[in-house]
């Protein structure tokens, strides 16, 4: 732990009555308390429209809080002590005097000394520069202060295309200092994700047969087994694309085609991530599959179409599902397709990086090309976290058959040490001052560098997604990515 | 299953009334005859010392009969039938009369139909060539007849050097065609020896690391934590180098170092298992370490020496105990030294193959060199049949903290099937005539070449072992051997 953490901390939630607030972040704050990752001396203070008292926001805290790294009857004082410091105030996100009060607040509870303070802003995109501007305005953000820091914490969406990412960034950046500013990827906190650069760098055996010359294709699928489920707002404003692919799945992109960086720190991870994502040309509408998921079943119950949601518009072009074809250009990787599939209402859930290897040229074991499954480095992200690869053997018996089965690294299995949330790590590292988990500034602009000009085509020609049913593999367009791939 | 093998065979075991023929001919034949691989008319015929009859030999046969390819009640009536078709003739190793003995009772039983007939010689080496000659001059073996094949199967010692090897194969092919002579190394039945092909050849992920660029050291260990026990008899006058090293772990080595052969069939794979043994250099005494076990402890009981054992001379310089570091001179291997390493009365038992890969140069996970344990595939033969990658992770948890954990596939969990013993695999072979598992003179004389120097100057300079505590790591020479390797 670095002497950071151990110095005095707030930690303010704007959006505290948010699903994410109460689910995820109060959550993993209490489990960073619990095992002694926070500064004896932290606050947390809730700010969002909701008028709570501090009473009626502990108990909604505590809803959500879990023993897991607690034993026993200890647990119950912990999380007395954590909510003790949890405070609340409410206030309109536009409201200047909204936040003076939540400053007024702060200092009250805070007493005199200089604090450390994080500002984790949960809040709708609409609302987002005002609130920053607002916490600007009121005073909270100690800037050219140089005993303590301030650092702003952001979630996606980062704009929309390009040119509004380019204008958040340059709003934030009059509030708070670029490097103080701490963009979120959930996906990046995930043991998995973490684990990629480990697996890559740290191991001799898969450095060699990392290239063009022994991988056919990569792909990064990301599939859920639900819909919108009476929340598509947001979303339907977004699509799959701008929520999920531009950030997690590229992100896992870049993370699993970069080259090894000079250090593992910050800057230089994202020197090799910037390098790669500038190596992938920008997408067009022919390099993609949009698919929008129509009336179907989910375990055999009828389920509906995203549009019979009724928090979606009945003519709503927003894809549900994209599966595109990427190229990273460059010496490693040229020829590789990355295929992306991402999508809702699938026929299973779950998110797995593919690294698919050429056959074996001339295999002595049959004489038709092909005969063999080719060998697969599967890395399952979420659910029930595990590397596999998959290769031939013998199957055990008297005659000589040949079998796929897979070496396999099953996370529970292996591993006794519980795996934590993402949301736990990143938030220790925003702590801790350690950006190495985070977007920077130019990574986000390489990302919206790639998916911009089809975004922009998609809106403007108007294209349809594809409608594919409820529970199905997706729409058929996607087999015309692979089959390109 | 090829035609060859349902024409009618009767199957001569030479040696019934010892260990390997009850235990384990007896037993795999049923195998295969209870999974319907033998031919409808076959015939078992017994010949040994020991004064049975049919009745007492099918009796002793039958205790070492197990129905794992036989469900429940019919298993009874398969054991009936098998034991119907056993027969048993007692005679001396080196009577004419006895085999003539033996022929007759064969044409009672096989009727006027020509029929195949293997020879297993599963007797003492020093009646090897007298039964060969009786068998010979008695006219069992059909040379010269196209319609049927005659097939000697025999088992180590192959002579105890170069010269004495050649002479045995001279003496034997003037009885038995080169081409119908099986030498078992039952090691080269075993499922995982017969996937380690299957792993290198029919997979495109280990073959770019398969070599000297990647990979620091092969180690093949045998370890035994029992002793002679008793039988001290046959081991004495040859020794462990003689026992295990030259055939089991010379085999191993070069299914591991051997290139990729023009095709899976016999002839080319002993052509490349040929040519790696010739890349080996002929072994010196200042290349091994040689050790006899003294009196120690097993499982924290006391267990005599070596040469306390009633079977073995108390002057006994037999070595139980070697390890040798052998160099493949090839382009592939030049400066890997493949570490052989065997002995009885150790710490723990079991065989196994390990690929230890290089450290990852410029590792930025750690700012010290060799930091992170290294990579390595380990091939677990026996017990516990299991392929292992040896590889670093990230530890789950909010700290990086990496760990060497592995990618497994253990046969049992993996594989639903049984797994078959090396002598039905083996059996089987010879009856299809598949010599792929089998030693050709050409690899015999090449195993020998490389062994011969070393056991001649041991004998010719009187070396003696050095004597390591039973139940120990082995000898201390052993940490020179590595020291060097």
């Amino acid at each position: 732990m670095s002497r950071n953490a151990l110095d005095p901390v707030t930690f303010v939630v704007v959006g505290a009555s948010g699903d994410l607030a109460r689910k995820k972040l109060l959550p993993a704050l209490f489990a960073l308390y619990s095992q002694g990752f926070l500064p004896r001396d932290f606050r947390v203070f809730g700010f969002a429209r909701t008028p709570f008292g501090d009473a009626e926001f502990r108990a909604r805290v505590a809803e959500n809080l879990t023993c897991r790294y607690v034993p026993g009857e200890a647990c119950a004082d912990r999380i007395r002590e954590f909510l003790e410091r949890c405070h609340y105030t409410a206030g309109q996100y536009d409201s200047a005097d909204a936040f003076l009060n939540l400053y007024q607040a702060m200092r009250e509870k805070e007493g005199r000394q200089e604090r450390n303070r994080v500002f984790y802003l949960s809040i709708p995109p609409q609302v987002f520069l005002g609130v920053a501007h607002a916490i600007g305005g009121a005073g909270l953000v100690q800037c050219g202060n140089r005993r303590v820091w301030s650092r702003a914490v952001l979630e996606k969406p980062f704009g929309r295309d390009r040119a509004s990412s380019d204008r958040l960034t340059a709003e934030m950046a009059r509030v708070f200092e670029e490097r103080e500013t701490y963009r979120i990827d959930h996906y990046l906190g995930k043991e998995v994700i973490q684990n990629l650069m480990v697996l890559r760098f740290a191991n001799l055996v898969f450095e060699p047969i990392w290239n063009r010359a022994h991988v056919r294709r990569v792909t990064i699928e990301w599939k859920e087994d639900i819909g919108v489920e009476g929340r598509g707002g947001y979303f339907d404003a977004y699509g799959i694309i701008r929520d999920v692919i531009q950030n997690h799945l590229l992100q896992i992109l870049a993370l699993t085609a970069m080259e090894r960086p000079a250090s593992v720190t910050a800057g230089h991870v994202g020197d090799e991530k910037v390098k790669v994502l500038r190596a992938v040309p920008p997408l067009t509408p022919d390099d993609v599959a949009l698919g929008q998921y129509t009336a179907g079943t989910r375990r055999g119950l009828p389920h509906p179409g995203y549009t019979d949601d009724p928090t979606v518009p009945r003519d709503s072009r927003t894809p549900t599902f994209a599966a595109a074809a990427l190229r990273v250009d460059n010496e490693r990787w040229r020829g590789v397709p990355f295929v992306i599939m991402a999508g809702k209402g699938l026929d299973g859930g779950g998110t797995t990086v593919t690294i698919h290897f050429r056959d074996v040229a001339g295999n002595v074991f049959c004489d038709r090309p092909l005969c063999l499954p080719a060998n697969r480095l599967s890395i399952r992200i979420q659910p029930d976290e595990a590397i596999m690869l998959h290769v031939v053997n013998k199957q055990p018996g008297l005659q000589v058959a040949l079998v796929e089965s897979d070496l396999n690294l099953r996370y529970r299995a292996a591993f006794d040490a519980l795996i934590p949330d993402a949301y736990e790590c990143l938030l220790l590292d925003v702590l801790e001052g350690d950006k190495s988990l985070f977007i920077r500034c130019d990574e986000l602009e390489a990302a919206w560098d790639i998916f911009t000009p089809l975004l922009h085509a998609i809106e403007a020609r108007g294209i349809a997604p594809e409608p594919y049913a409820f529970g199905s593999a997706g729409p058929a367009g996607m087999r015309r990515v692979l089959s390109r791939a």
